[in-house]
């Protein structure tokens, strides 16, 4: 199987990008496509020992950088490395691609250069949120600020087949992120939601509230990326505050150090369960081929994992399996 | 100053509202109406001992439950403590209202016997939001899900001027809850109030991201009610599953027992950071008199802390104040 990797997106590539890759095939039996400044990145292979007929580079000159604007950046970079990885899944010339650079170009760039699936809406960007009991899946994490109630319909669906196949999840549950628990509650297309969410194929909890996110009471959390990157962004915030208030306090006594210090290992464990790192990325569900967003400051080990779950991801029949099961669903409730 | 409080509204009715009004009146010049069933109140107070000229029993014969829906129960049930109370707001026999009852039936009460502002579209519900730098306000706690432009502008103004009267910021700033940065990021609402608070008289910060939320970048932050109950309720969420996982690490071995018993001070201030019952309630800004929703789990304290915040609400004319700087703003701004 043959993943392409963007050789240039992320707040530390190529580094960490060209570290992850070399460990990726230094497990594996794929064959890793790193794109990007064919210089630099040779510079960096240097630093490592490995099988050259399972790595290799394909040169493209420019590069999308964050603060670039999404569609216009697609159309004028041509040779940027994520426009070429793009096209080479288009192309079939690799099973998968994976970029940490900016999260709207290669939101626009995978619509414009691989395309939607059919009666697919709109792709959502799929985030791994951990939980109390390990994770959750969040549909859409961002992707698409304003929804309409055949959208969340469509990310549920998605989100289910991923679970599933990627994920290992059995008969995953989805939950609608709402003010209340009880039907009835949000808004009105919340409320077109649930009822679209009830009458379909899916196993269905109902609404779930903010409190209960973290503790992991679904499997995949479906709502608009308004919400979802709220969701994200106050976690991450929380978990962040948190620490610092912790850390904080624990620097105020002698025996409060002393306790701090013999609590290191908890702490570390802890602390891994909320690493995004563990997870590898996030795919965007709804494109026509295997498109994995990496964390912006991954390191080698999300890189990695990212790589991983991008062979799971092309080698489960994603993309077919959710072609086939978005045709079941009635088109009297096609949002447009 | 005259206070009414709900003494059957909440998870702790009458036992811990009874206790919070003794508190309130042992320690202030305030006089409380205790609103509800005589004979149960009577009970209580014989617990305590207190100054009876500062304390009224107010019999009101039926109760508000959770499971009530607002505007059926504040029609029919006109005997209940809740609508007692309001009527007594309304008549200005008090200068406030306080009640841990049921959140939708107060905000339905309180707009069909006390009334809004004039020129106020939408009252809101104003919460404490505890941060790292001591709290911000954060309107709408959930009295809206659905908003216009013109909606924000109210909460921003309403939340400015409380939180300079009631909680004594200076010129405190306003941040609009979006998921970038950058102005033109969200939905196209977001976009429109982005500009509304923009070009009006008020200390605007700009956008605020999910993450720099619990940091308390802002002393207001502007949302629509569904996002603001999301914001609460995943910060409360993921607040306890992270003190619940540090717990069950600190339990693994004897050195991390040993530990965590060391820094149980440490774990006291931090929770004590968190505890909404420091906090008093949240003001239904908007409405044409003082009235503040408590927490529905409130303990003694927690009442209270509602009841000093009550005097100040009332006592700073933050709604003459709200009533007269909403007139400054343009009418070409207005929703309905």
């Amino acid at each position: 199987m043959k993943i392409a990797v963007d050789g240039m997106g992320g707040d530390h590539a190529p580094i960490e990008i060209v570290k992850g890759c070399i460990q990726a095939i230094n497990d594996t039996d794929l064959e890793v496509y790193l794109v990007g400044k064919q210089e630099l990145i040779e510079g960096e292979l240097k630093k490592y020992k490995f099988d050259d007929s399972k790595l290799h580079i394909i040169n493209a000159t420019e590069v999308i950088e964050n603060e670039d604007k999404p569609v216009d950046a697609i159309k004028r970079k041509k040779d940027s490395s994520m426009v070429v990885g793009l096209s080479m899944l288009k192309n079939k010339e690799v099973d998968a691609f994976i970029s940490a650079g900016n999260t709207g170009a290669l939101l626009a760039g995978s619509l414009l250069k691989v395309g939607r699936i059919k009666k697919i809406d709109r792709p959502a960007i799929a985030t791994v949120y951990p939980t109390d009991k390990g994770m959750s899946l969040l549909v859409d994490a961002g992707a698409n600020a304003e929804c309409k109630p055949r959208n969340l319909l469509e990310f549920a669906l998605m989100g289910s087949i991923y679970s599933q196949k990627v994920l290992g999840k059995e008969n995953p549950s989805v939950g609608l992120v709402n003010i209340g628990e009880e039907e009835g509650k949000g808004t009105p297309m919340i409320k077109d939601a649930y009822q679209l969410l009830s009458k379909n194929e899916l196993n269905f909890y109902g609404n779930v509230e903010g409190r209960d996110i973290p503790t992991g009471v679904v499997d995949i959390l479906v709502c608009d990326g308004f919400v979802g990157n709220i969701i994200l962004k106050v976690t991450e915030g929380v978990a962040m505050t948190m620490m610092g208030m912790l850390k904080r306090e624990f620097k105020k006594s002698f025996l409060s150090k002393l306790g701090a210090m013999m609590l290191i290992p908890s702490l570390k464990s802890f602390k891994k369960n909320l690493d995004y790192a563990e997870y590898g990325g996030a795919p965007l569900l709804g494109v026509k081929g295997a498109v994995i967003k990496a964390h912006g400051s991954s390191n080698a080990k999300a890189i990695k994992n990212a790589i991983l779950q991008a062979k799971v991801f092309a080698q489960k029949d994603v993309i077919q399996i959710i072609s086939e099961e978005i045709l079941k669903i009635g088109d009297e409730d096609h949002a447009g």
